[in-house]
């Protein structure tokens, strides 16, 4: 059978879950001729992933859909746990806080995976028209297209105007790819479970030998595999790339219930551990929903795989039952469920020569209960999808893309290292009494499920020094991993923690309240750094009310001029960025510069006037649009909304100023001083990341 | 030319702006058969209202769209006033607030009024499917549909079976209901000004003699015609409904354009006088535009008409210029224009026989500048909604419908007169020195501007004593006007006000934040009062913990569940209230009672055992979907968002404890205290305003 037709992509997305969109999305938003490829026929209509973490929250607001899941979706306040008391019974043991206070906006929210799908695409609709997109119309996701082959000209790898990825697409026929799971259809609650097997086989198997079979070759700059924990993209590329780790004995299943039940606190997150009969989390949900994750204490792989026929959701029920006696459980509706074998595995290999990307479960793959999964499937795509769009354009050098696997390997090897630990003490049989060696003490769970927000929230990610991120020396120097990445003769620029001590290299850029100096206008930070592809320098400007003051920032603002603004490179808006994106006649007179100069100054505001005090810099003029008057902010009293405290927030003294360069995922790169003796390092800096002219 | 069709249907709406899509958006949630006509081909795309006031969002929230207005909009926080100095040159006089502080979460936003539109369309889609709308499909907005007659049977307008109004529709073609208007047409910016004629005279004459046009007849119980100034429906009614009024001779002119200027507060709200060139009103708006309001001090009415002809978006932009001067004035990109002239009226009759009835711009016109058109007509529309669907449901007697006229008449006659003071001291010239007699004292302006935010926010609304309004005795002896409403035998219900001091009736009911009882989820109260047609009876019961408090609250249970909700019509809940509308087989058992009992305590939450403490009328069970968790809540300091003191806010003494019944729309009904001797009063005003069993 030969292919049909060949045609040349620059980014090729294998698989539309949460991964597979996030990656779209960033395309979406920075203009990159893609496309994305489902096997299945439709998104997914119940169960799956539920939780949203705070920085997943974060990371979907600067693409403007946070907060239509915040609405949406069940925010899980308070955990309670739930033990054996003297006579055996369950009994309320403690009552904690579920999240850690001031750290985030967003807190741990829990929404059926398929509204997030919705969520997905329209906010890549809201893309365009995108001025750097040729095809002018929405990516869309293409379902029923299965890849059947995929090579990489390794000699070509390093050619950018080179698609050194070709990969062979099948067309699927509505029967080859309407999977067995239906809406609520009970009888095959184990589609997508890690016990049922890989349906890519038995998908090909059914067309093989028909003749009415459309393939085409797709020429890719770059191809992401998000395809699960299956992944044929992982798998094609050779039997190098392995997952390694190990699974469990135990056994779980999942249900998705509306309860009647006299348990009083269903309603809320619940650690069940019983006497005798196993484990119950209790995930309360959104619409009367509450998940259960019941442990199954009668079924055991026994060092090897499980009889999924025997797994039944009667059985299931029945279990739940028994752990959460002698409260009563019953339901009447009952929207899904499935089953899982406890492992923790990740892949040893996250890229083939920077032109496939593996991201989400198709490199690491553990148990679900704690609602990492798709949090930890997004951040990589976050993480991956600026980074390939900002070398398709040509902004960035390709030797960023090594980041990837040094940043985001470290952090599933986290996970892992997390969950291992996690599983085996709420899968443990609780300790009768001191004396109990084997059993798994109470307190030393609670203590470990409490300590654990940092880490789940998603807010304690901090990634390796890297041309990146830049660390002090004294840190640096632990990572030898990284040096090839701050090769090639750029000398790395240095972090001056002191400077601006809440804001930390690695990790996330912190958002505290300062009001817009144009209009008063009390903002969250965040609200101001879009995901648009744009690297921020912040300029902690102090109380520019006073000459001193004021003349140091007009001073950067004449060097930033005619220095990393003359030379960065300039990328052009779509819609979501930009209002006049689809008005040709509007169109800006110069697209803007990658790196956006954002000033917080702690002045009382109306002694600062916009266009009079401050280098035209922090307020650029267009031809057609004016001036710009969203880069300037008061740390100051608002009307009705409070202090802000921002530089409280970020650590910064209002005298001495700083610099704070964020990466466009929010992540801070470099933390300097005010002081002209550190303009340099801010350059050096992006001389490492941007393709400087 | 005979009808093709006659057809019936519960409610027609004559007009989709914003009056007649609220107006079908309540329907839709209500589940009431209902068309909406409009005569346009399109939704407006540029220019029209754009002000949002605070109440205005808090009612678009209450059907989850607010937020969505909130995200997109400009939000003015802060007010310059710009008068002549002593040379004549305008110059920056004083800062202010532009809102009150503490009343509202919102603040005035400006958004584009066809966004608005889009928003309506899909909250109305949200509500469906609506087991109470046997079409099952979404209510859509019918384009290119003009009424010809309209008569009302007076004889059966009390007869609730009647159809009592007959409508005959004309479908338009596409040439007779294309409007002259397009995006940015510059040439034709007075469409839709109240300088332009009405058009559908014109409309119809293109089609005179046509064999091709279809008409049809609708049989209707009720009429609401939401189409504007020039209202066809108000004419339909005959020559005794009348505007009543005057004009003045001021006329203005308004441009959105992207301003490129020196001017420093263009992107904050300003009032400029200047000494002779007339005065301007900067409002600024989403996506960098700014709208002008411009006096044309060159253009006089001369107590007539004015000449359109001599109205051009050049001599606008001009006047705009001059006022401006010195600073320069210049745009590259304008949206929109259009000129009015300023008038003050107000219709003489809001309805017929109760059958047909008036809303928006067809019962009061003003001018814009103090953004309250949009939003008077939204809250028309939200006073009779859902009046007309709960009549129309036989949930309330047609009696309450006589509360239409008398609420909102009395709105509309406080609008004019505002709005008559503050165009007069706004157009006016600006006093030279003290002695100057006939200019307007600046200090003046600037008073009465800033007093004016109580009732410009749309939170000053207090309406008069009615069936749905109980005042105490001294407060309802005021007015005569509405014995007639309170007849019928029913003994009025009367508040006791120092029960809750912060609940006043006929004013809307604030909202303090309090915790969820069953999972310690923060909510603020409106949150939890979406516009569902349902009554709530806010329950302040006190220290629950402490037995007395626990005791007074379950035995007023045992006497509601007896009573009021023994008796008290249920009523079906659509999709948007229900999310299990859709799922036939999980349709609840009894639908919920029109009164929605919910109580909000002050004892520490973890003292409360939900299911063990508490009469079932605040936790009520359904047999397929267990209890109902959502109905208590703790006034009390939440893990990560504070103390909401609502307790406080709402001036309720914790010990006393207190009732207040709030009406579907959010207006306070009746605030008595708690004790058993007070719960005759809620039964008494029940009975006045529901059909009880």
């Amino acid at each position: 059978m030969a292919p049909d037709s060949t045609s040349e992509v620059d980014v090729l997305i294998i698989g539309a879950g949460p991964a597979g969109m996030m990656t779209a999305l960033w395309m979406s938003r920075l203009g990159i001729k893609t496309r994305i490829v489902d096997k299945r026929t439709d998104k997914v209509f119940s169960g799956q992933a539920d939780g949203f973490q705070a920085r997943t929250l974060e990371i979907l607001d600067s693409f403007g859909i946070g907060e239509r899941v915040w609405k949406e979706s069940n925010h899980m306040i308070e955990v309670s746990f739930w033990n054996p008391d003297s006579n055996g019974a369950i009994k309320r043991y403690q009552r904690a806080p579920n999240n850690i206070g001031g750290l985030s906006r967003f807190t741990e929210s829990v929404l059926h995976q398929g509204r997030m799908e919705a969520f997905f695409l329209d906010a890549i609709a809201a893309s365009y028209p995108h001025p750097a997109d040729p095809s002018g119309s929405p990516l869309k996701v293409e379902r029923m297209v299965l890849p059947t082959s995929l090579d990489v000209d390794e000699a070509a790898a390093e050619d950018e105007d080179a698609y050194p990825v070709t990969v062979t697409l099948r067309h699927l026929t509505e029967e080859e790819a309407t999977p067995t799971q239906k809406l609520s259809n009970l009888s095959d609650g184990l589609f997508r479970s890690n016990l049922a097997d890989d349906d890519v086989g038995s998908m090909l198997a059914q067309s093989k030998g028909r003749v009415d079979v459309r393939e085409e070759t797709v020429r890719a700059k770059y191809v992401v595999g998000c395809d699960g924990a299956h992944s044929w993209t992982r798998k094609a590329l050779g039997p190098k790339y392995e997952m390694e780790g190990e699974m469990t004995d135990f056994v779980w299943g999942v249900m998705d219930i509306v309860p009647i039940t006299d348990f009083p606190d269903v309603r809320t997150r619940c650690m069940i551990h019983s006497a005798s009969n196993g484990s119950l989390m209790i995930i309360p949900r959104e619409n009367k929903l509450v998940r259960l994750y019941i442990q199954l204490t009668e079924v055991s792989a026994g060092g090897g795989r499980v009889d999924r026929s025997k797994i039944t959701h009667e059985m299931i029920f029945k279990a739940a039952q028994k752990i959460i006696s002698p409260y009563k459980l019953d339901y009447h509706y009952c929207d899904w469920w499935t089953a899982y074998q406890i492992g923790q595995r990740v892949g040893n290999h996250f890229t083939k020569c920077d032109r496939v990307f593996l991201a989400g479960d198709a490199v690491h793959t553990h148990s679900p209960k704690a609602g990492q999964g798709m949090n930890v499937s997004m951040s990589d795509a976050y993480n991956l999808g600026w980074k390939i769009g900002l070398v398709a354009k040509k902004i960035m050098p390709r030797k960023i893309l090594s980041t990837y696997e040094l940043e985001r390997k470290q952090i599933a090897n986290e996970l892992i290292e997390f969950d291992h630990k996690f599983s085996r003490l709420f899968s443990g049989r609780p300790q009768k009494d001191i004396l109990d060696e084997t059993g798994v003490s109470m307190d030393d769970f609670s203590k470990a499920f409490n300590m654990s927000h940092m880490f789940t929230s998603g807010l304690g990610v901090n990634y390796s020094p890297s041309a990146l991120v830049s660390k002090p020396p004294e840190k640096a120097l632990l990572l030898e991993s990284d040096k090839e990445v701050q090769n090639e003769g750029t000398p790395a620029a240095q972090s001056k923690l002191s400077a601006a001590t809440n804001c930390k290299p690695g990790m996330r850029f912190p958002s505290y309240q300062v009001m817009e100096q144009c209009d008063a206008r009390p903002w969250t930070l965040h609200h101001k750094m879009p995901s648009d592809g744009r690297f921020r320098l912040w300029v902690f400007g102090g109380d520019i009310s006073q000459a001193a003051a004021r003349e140091r920032v007009n001073a950067l603002g004449a060097r930033l001029e005619k220095g990393i603004l003359a030379r960065a490179p300039r990328i052009e808006l779509g819609a979501a960025a930009n209002p006049f994106a689809g008005t040709a006649r509007f169109r800006l007179d110069r697209p803007p510069s990658v790196v956006d100069v954002m000033l917080v100054h702690t002045a009382p505001r109306h002694e600062v006037e916009l266009l009079r005090d401050l280098h035209e810099v922090y307020h650029p003029f267009d031809a057609k649009l004016g001036w710009d008057y969203d880069k300037v902010f008061a740390d100051g009293e608002s009307y009705n909304e409070g202090h802000g405290r921002a530089y409280e927030g970020y650590g910064v003294d209002a005298e001495k100023g700083a610099l704070v360069v964020v990466r466009p995922d929010g992540y801070v790169g470099l933390v300097t001083e005010l002081g002209e003796e550190n303009w340099g390092e801010v350059e050096t800096w992006f001389e490492g990341v941007l393709r400087m002219a």
